[in-house]
């Protein structure tokens, strides 16, 4: 059980504290069904409970919320004993309105995966610029178009930060949703640095680099070395 | 036992050489109870003893000093297997007066420890930049309020280097101390690159990522995978 | 098996969407001998089958498309008992023609590795440099000479992206080829961000810092330490 | 034994190429007693022949050549239980004459071990920026002074690249050795990277993390963390 009791005082200003409020910084215990019994079945069946770790690195602001994490790709396994990428990676983001002071509305969440290539556009955004996302959730089944999802990083007019906003726009239950968090220069570099950080995770290159430590990376010079080369074409 | 007849020669100027004093490049031994034995019973008692690895990166100058090194965050696992950061990680940093030729004053150290989103601010910083933060370590008790900290991090006049000072108002004591180090440009890159490497580690992200190697990354197709989609919702 | 009906529709824009066709996201799998019974005799007999871990950062575009992936150094242990680096790590780009809609002709592929040293001319590229490399790959049999490969990378005009070109001029065949990919800012971004996380790890470095955590890193001093010394000549 | 047939032809011109020629770039091995029997002694007797792995990065010009590889620290393990720095880690910098054509005279080298606030001076460095360290190999004893070594890193006039230059003057044996090495921006770009690479491994801060995994960084919530508190004091 997690210590509820440990509730922090508020914390203002701009230079974030240590210790946040416990009921904030871990949002993700909610996801795996420590909380709900309503979320609790349904993420139970999803596979949530078992092992997975949750540290996101969550920016709070007054009229909303949001969390981002890593999700790594999985792999599988061919017939030629090849592993390949099955499932890509992402970094997650995941957004909720202020239902009051300190509380935020986790019944209705709101998620956004950046791809390997978005997360390239915002490491390498400078303090002008700006970007903007869109996905359709829907892609895959005879609902494509119905949902509309767009996030958008804009430079604060002062421009030391930016506002993240994103817009989900779902035609099937006739609903808008729009949720904008602005983050300083300080918590984007944190973003910026773990999303660097994460990267070459998310594209599964830490599992191509960390086979080196184990039977390829070192090996006899009797047996031919099973690598591309340039020039066995 | 420390081989404290390895105390060198002064070293000046400001190309730092790579051996330093022992006595100082060892600073946190005595946290962990080599050389006190006052502090000896205090640490044993917190369990600073058992199996801590210290290498801080430790800046020495006429008047004071600061060392800098991350502090992990803990987990705790919740019923339902999920792992959630218990405790947060920080940067901490530990100043101490100087009280002679390269002594420094042991007994009165003061830490302020860096959350996340400070480091964030400390490695966007540009050759002129300036940050200041502020703390309360008595925020949770009775005490709220009688014990203040603020480091700030201000760029020398030359714009070669900053001045990174300690301010601590404590009431309840009726004390005032006030600690600055300068420290050179290249020493600042050490502090960027090494917060730099070291904020994933202290947001928990190393522990999401490693468990790629373990069971989650590596799954086979006939199991869904256990992971956020934004299309689930 | 790979699920081919997964494939998903088109996806256009400069924004690019997280899931994308799985028939493009994974031209490997085709190297790992899983699709063509051609190649597969040709991969299987220099070992390609064996545990290896696929997961390219491919970027499609309408004429040609590239992919790019770590290759890991090879070492060898001497009589001595050191280790050595036997065969030297890359960054591989495999390129494609477009053969049709979202068809890319993989009999025909282009194979370019950058060395550790072409890694860093890509990594500290600035938005408006460009750079060229020049590869002999007969550089050591008889046919030195008779096959010309370069690869450039130059600035769009509108200085947001590049174009990544290869050229190779084949005397034996008397053939000629070129493939010229438009990469965005932020397909830039990964490109640089991934090969700068490569980098380390295709010069063979990661081996010789993950031997921290075995017998070198920690020894006790009774031994005296066997590392260079500048003072030890 | 080394394959030492597989020497290569000669490279030239600016861009780099995969392959060197195998003398050139396994420099090391003969460190590692692989060569020579009059140096296989003395570091055998060193321990030099026990697992080391050698991949350092090497920059091989006309009239001189210098090879960058990191040395660990090395740790030891106090009475209470905690493991310090006993050994401070560095980036070991070894420069050799030119003496023929591709060949460099491997019995005259000079060694330059770089501090983490030197590398931390080497990787903040722009492109017109210059540095000079200075050492004294014999500080700690009866010979203090009497060699003393300079390096410098020096931008062309051109500005893309750098002279680096050592300086030995011997006054034990009357000589004074000078060698300098122009580095292209490319070669200082992956010895930049590298170096951030191996900054937090040289400081020992890789063994702080890495024990995230073991017992430290997952504990139960029922004991209390031995952690460091900014409110402990």
């Amino acid at each position: 059980m997690l210590k509820l009791s440990r509730l922090l005082p508020s914390i203002s200003g701009s230079s974030p504290r240590l210790l946040e409020p416990l009921s904030f910084t871990k949002p993700d215990p909610r996801d795996s069904a420590a909380f709900s019994t309503a979320t609790n079945n349904k993420y139970a069946a999803k596979g949530y409970t078992s092992n997975r770790i949750f540290a996101p690195y969550s920016v709070y602001k007054g009229k909303a919320a949001f969390s981002l994490s890593p999700c790594l790709p999985t792999f599988t396994k061919l017939d030629s004993g090849a592993v390949v990428v099955d499932r890509r990676g992402s970094m997650m983001m995941i957004f909720m309105h202020s239902i009051g002071e300190r509380k935020y509305d986790w019944e209705n969440k709101q998620r956004f995966a950046l791809s390997a290539t978005e997360v390239g556009s915002l490491i390498s955004m400078g303090p002008q610029d700006s970007c903007e996302f869109f996905h359709d959730p829907s892609m895959l089944s005879s609902n494509a178009g119905q949902v509309r999802k767009s996030l958008s990083i804009k430079p604060h007019a002062s421009s030391n930060g930016y506002f993240v906003s994103l817009t989900v726009v779902n035609n099937l239950l006739n609903t808008k949703d729009y949720l904008s968090v602005p983050v300083t220069t300080a918590e984007f570099a944190v973003m910026k640095t773990a999303c660097s950080f994460a990267l070459p995770h998310i594209m599964g290159w830490d599992r191509m680099t960390h086979q080196s430590g184990g039977t390829v990376g070192l090996q006899s010079k009797v047996e031919p070395p099973a690598l591309d080369l340039e020039w066995d074409k």
